[in-house]
């Protein structure tokens, strides 16, 4: 039987540290999840999950998403073999974003430019305002040998 | 002079690896900001910045967010002390998310229940559902004392 989530409570201190997962799911219906590797706790991205993204995570154990440019249900890795099985799921104090502690099969890579994380720019000041500088490592996979060029 | 946001580039490959800080904001004018402590990668709390919360974050390299609740510019921290200093700002691939790592002052707590995280409960499967359990320390500080009991 696939998991409902049940609204959240009226009550303040109810949300915040009672036993109930209530997700508050936004004017678009969802949540913000945010993705980290298990084994070093780097941030590989930030993602959105509506509620039927969020029951298939908890009860598959492996991440789905919802695509907001292609509105749709997004199993993350699916073409890439970058599946990210869940080692540990969290929620904030108010339940409208979710932390995913994960573990990356596949290239070990998260973004689709073949990176390892989403996050591999620094912002900087420069005189003509903030700059971007890339840092991390080199991408892991080539994005048009996966994805297709098209 | 204030920094300001060019627009997001039309081209994906120049928002992608462009040297330009071109935020995608989104309807509601906002970023996603993801915040870490930067001793450790604890995952702190997730928020969001307007055009001037991110600036002036850049700007004095003390976070500011915008308070979806209040509708109103917000210095994390001003009234418990708990500021935040950004060591770090990154964005990811598509410059809709920030990643601030940050060193946490007075009582490097950042949850306004008191404790170091905002993601202080795990979900887990019950007969009944998901389920929260409490995980990670007590609060750090008694959030009636700091932030009033009205």
């Amino acid at each position: 039987m696939p998991i409902t989530f049940p609204p959240p409570p009226q009550d303040k201190s109810e949300l915040e540290t009672g036993a109930a997962f209530t997700p508050r799911f936004d004017a678009d219906g969802l949540v913000t999840a945010v993705v980290t590797d298990a084994k070093d706790g780097e941030l590989l991205m930030v993602a959105h999950m509506n509620a039927e993204a969020l029951a298939l995570t908890i009860e598959t154990g492996i991440a789905h998403y919802w695509s907001r440019s292609r509105r749709a249900l997004w199993k993350k890795g699916e073409t890439s073999g970058n599946l990210q099985t869940v080692e540990e799921l969290r929620t904030d104090c108010d339940q409208d974003a979710v932390w995913l502690k994960v573990s990356v099969a596949g290239h070990d890579a998260t973004c689709h430019t073949g990176r390892r994380s989403c996050f591999y720019r620094t912002v900087s000041v420069a005189p003509e305002g903030a700059r971007l500088t890339i840092t991390g490592a080199a991408p892991q996979f080539d994005p048009a040998e996966i994805y297709g060029k098209s």
